[in-house]
């Protein structure tokens, strides 16, 4: 069994691949050929935490795989990560355990591949101003994701605690990002100017309002992974020409916004566009440039198995990681 | 995290430990501390396989596990093993990733454990002749849980294959077994010497007559993992005085011949004497020399992880294992 470490992933694996790699799994979702039961939690209410166990398979790649996610958000009180992750691929020609990687930031990868799939389809082909609300644990390869697919000038960033904003800057500027990257204190500024905006937060309320959104803007919602969670308002939901989403029976149970909106019987689920993989087969779905467009994701098992198999193929190719007899 | 091999695990890890760790493991299950939802199975009904994932949680040690078995029967073609488990145990106290081991030989060492439970609890004290009846990959430990817990001192074996029960006594011998071993060629002499009867096959027909079963007998199954084996024939669970089981919910969806029993109309589910956790309080729930007992087993995933626990814990003692970063 081959074990791949966060930092090998990191080293040799990165959003071309991911949206790449995201993207056939897509198609394999289309084809039929994806299996993706419903994941296990088991929770842990008095640490407020929780273990998740999300098994997927691929016919196409005759992979599966399990992704065990472990959120624990009393660890930042002594400098744990909140969210640790592992992925174990299972070849199903035969059954064998083939390897064990980890899965922190090929989740954060997944999310900013599905957000840049996402963006190449809805936005405008023009957008060149990207706004970032939320510099939280997701945000990074957020901004990657829509980076990847479009010409992007200029970035614009809010953050409650405005210092977290300016270190993401830095961040990204070590990463090698050249864009004009500019923090600013007042969020308004960001709904004002982005063409494409970027929400990555835990946020139980809104936290831009609806009214101020400008035509033609694109908006990639990952926050909200739980019902009781609302990053995004109502008036931004009813303006939308068009919401795609990742996985809609997961948005169903978990994204708080819309929940929120459906049981208010202001908006039901039957308005949704499309669901992502659905959007595949054309260049862009985006019908004029005044297009209000909305992506949301929460997470599948199968998305994290598309990324996991191209890097388990890259491990074997460039021949990285440690073999081990388990 | 330590990743353990199967050869590690066997070095230091043997049927005293098991049988001690797994009788932890129910208590906690008794006292409300084990969280065991239920498994995750996907087919591939093409090569007649499946891949399970088996995941519990032990709020008295602190440790979550998931169990990933593979089942892929033609793998004997190839010279592969049929089935292929790996565990991977999650601290609960901070949702670390600490320990993923291979789980083959701790399956079948936790098989027969719940066997060896079972026959303390249930056999008749004076137990002298350990029948066996299949000497496929389950039969060995089966054994050393019977042998832990009763002073045999003979073992009388017949399997379908003779030369294979050949090389099962053999592989006994060379373990170290000390007890005078015979193979036969008719079944019926095993019926009718055996005080305890041993069945791991994985026929879809009897494997033995009823009629010819000893009073005070006491029978361990483990084969009839799916509804459409039948290893034990009906005259045998009528015949029984207790029926015990290792998981009641798990044994109503799987244990053919059970399934095919109240399917006749001829036995009922509610005729169980009890699951095997609940006999724990007393040393003994044999009523009488001439009660006739019968222990089926088909598995769940806590009984995997109260091993597990007990093997990492002796890992980080006896510090065995390779520790990689992943």
């Amino acid at each position: 069994m081959i074990i791949l470490s966060e930092h090998e992933i990191m080293k040799h694996y990165s959003m071309t691949e991911a949206i790449r790699d995201l993207e056939a799994g897509l198609t394999s979702m289309n084809e039929g050929k994806i299996d993706n039961p419903h994941r296990t939690v088991i929770e842990y209410p008095e640490q407020y935490a929780s273990i998740l166990y999300m098994p997927s398979s691929d016919q196409q790649e005759r992979m599966a795989g399990i992704k065990t996610v472990s959120i624990f958000p009393e660890n930042t009180k002594v400098g744990k990560s909140t969210t640790q992750g592992v992925l174990l691929l299972t070849d199903t020609r035969n059954g064998e355990h083939v390897c064990l990687m980890n899965a922190s930031y090929l989740t954060r990868l997944r999310t900013g591949a599905l957000s840049g799939i996402a963006t190449k389809k809805l936005s405008r082909k023009d957008s060149s101003v990207l706004g970032v609300i939320g510099t939280g644990g997701m945000a990074f390869e957020q901004v990657l994701g829509v980076l990847e697919v479009r010409d992007i000038e200029k970035i614009i960033m809010f953050n409650r605690t405005r210092e977290k904003a300016d270190r993401f800057k830095e961040k990204l500027l070590r990463f090698g990002v050249t864009q004009n990257i500019t923090v600013v204190d007042n969020v308004d500024e960001v709904v004002l100017a982005a063409d494409i905006i970027n929400c990555a937060t835990r946020s139980l309320t809104p936290v831009f309002d609806g009214k101020l959104l400008k035509k033609g803007t694109h908006i990639n919602g990952v926050g909200s992974y739980l019902p009781s969670m609302r990053e995004v308002d109502e008036e931004t939901i009813l303006k939308s020409d068009k919401i795609v989403v990742d996985d809609i029976k997961g948005v169903k149970e978990e994204a708080g916004e819309f929940i929120h909106a459906a049981n208010n019987g202001h908006w039901s689920f039957a308005a949704i566009y499309s669901e992502l993989r659905e959007l595949l087969g054309k260049a862009c779905h985006r019908e004029g440039d005044d297009e209000i467009t909305f992506f949301k994701s929460v997470g599948a098992a199968y998305f994290d198995m598309a990324l996991a198999q191209g890097v388990y193929r890259e491990a074997k190719e460039k021949q990285f990681g440690i073999t081990v007899t388990v």
